[in-house]
């Protein structure tokens, strides 16, 4: 069976969302912390209002479909299609009033990643692939993204959110590869795995995802021509540990590293 | 003598150096290392050109101004009125295609910072301020800033460029501040002051500043309400390491954690 092109109605979900979340940015907001006690984790109300519109969209477009989302749960998981959502990729840069947050919509078709979005609805950017295409709207008109060439880690600009948030083991991995690259840059989430989809950022090194952090990134990178994959080289569905880039070179390498 | 309204000379500025360093952004660019084997310190053809639109236009319109520069240098430092620039502050930002970069077009008066400009063209950011009042036009339209009011280190989101930049007592100082705030971001360098200036950010600490990389941002934040300091508490004109907060008591808990 022919997988169906949902490109439209990804845009649409695209569309409603910025809608929904877009008046709490930058804005007097309620937080709350969910994680007890742990680390801060700010949840907004924006990302209860992105997901509840999200949600309400896809159930009446298609009832039989799955939805995994970060802020409301799970529903029919074993569907054969299922979304996975996260509003606000980037809580942290969202309440500092920083456009390098996004909202993700993934869609699996049978477990594996089919169609991915990232949408940054502040800048007006949208990342959207299928594993074989990725395209770019932005300021600037729409093109089509390619990861670029970078033959040795050296050379290469890696990215990470935040490298306090590895921890023991995987803190001196994340150290091992990041002392070998050029230039590191910190802070971005998913607005990352887009710059390296487009040819500006060569490796992406991360712990600690959930799969609604990665899932509609897999379409988008792949799309682009770029590899990602689990610090052992497996599947990045799952989220955990997450190494992405641009040239499978770079890949190699770091790798090679991480499992030292 | 009163003081000039430069205000739509400043915007004049930010137009035209925008025009001149958009086209750069997130193209294939040449890079070299100006640093000669130090840290990785990009500098684009970007921002020669920046600087030498700005350059050209104030030496027509205000002959006797000097103009100092990240990339050109200095001219009649000594003159009433001097233009500090930095065409690109947040190059490696922009060098990984991420929006947090800026165009930094201050003016000092005797000495004294007077206006500032921060203009972020991607986007389409401009915060202007004249040390009295501080507004912001963006995608939303245009408002006037005010840093938010916030009791505590604790309750505070602290940011800074690179936490790896400081070294020795200047990181262990460091530490101790973020140790005790709520939530830390990096990698905005001047995106972040404004932040601060809009409300969204409570404190910036950074060290290793240069003159035109925190002139044009002190009239932005204390027209917005906000302090800005060296860590001594003595004047930030003179760039090295800074300290800005919204609220007076987050800066006064800082200086004391900086300085013990």
């Amino acid at each position: 069976m022919a997988l169906i092109d949902f490109t439209q109605f990804v845009n649409e979900l695209a569309t409603v969302s910025g809608q929904a979340i877009l008046p709490f940015f930058r804005t007097a907001i309620t937080m709350d912390d969910k994680s007890r006690g742990g680390d801060f984790d700010p949840v907004t109300e924006a990302d209860r209002a992105g997901e509840s519109t999200l949600r309400q969209i896809i159930k009446r477009s298609f009832p039989t479909h799955g939805i995994v989302g970060e802020e409301f749960g799970t529903e029919r998981e074993e569907a054969e299609y299922v979304w996975v959502l996260d509003p606000i990729d980037g809580t942290r840069a969202f309440v500092a009033g920083l456009p390098t947050w996004g909202t993700l919509i993934g869609l699996t078709r049978n477990g594996s990643p089919a169609f991915g979005m990232m949408h940054q609805p502040f800048t007006g950017e949208r990342f959207f692939g299928d594993c074989g295409r990725t395209t770019y709207q932005g300021p600037g008109g729409e093109r089509k993204l390619r990861t670029r060439r970078c033959s040795s880690l050296k050379d290469a600009i890696i990215s990470t959110t935040n490298p306090k948030l590895f921890a023991g083991d995987d803190l001196r991995a994340y150290d091992r590869v990041e002392s070998v690259a050029k230039l590191a840059r910190y802070g971005c989430d998913c607005y990352a795995y887009c710059m390296l989809a487009a040819g500006h950022i060569d490796l992406v090194v991360e712990s600690g995802l959930k799969p609604y952090d990665i899932v509609a990134l897999i379409p988008i990178i792949e799309g682009a021509g770029g590899i990602v994959t689990s610090w052992d080289g497996g599947s990045a569905a799952q989220g955990g540990r997450i190494v992405a880039a641009g040239d499978s070179r770079v890949h190699a390498a770091a790798i090679e590293l991480l499992s030292r």
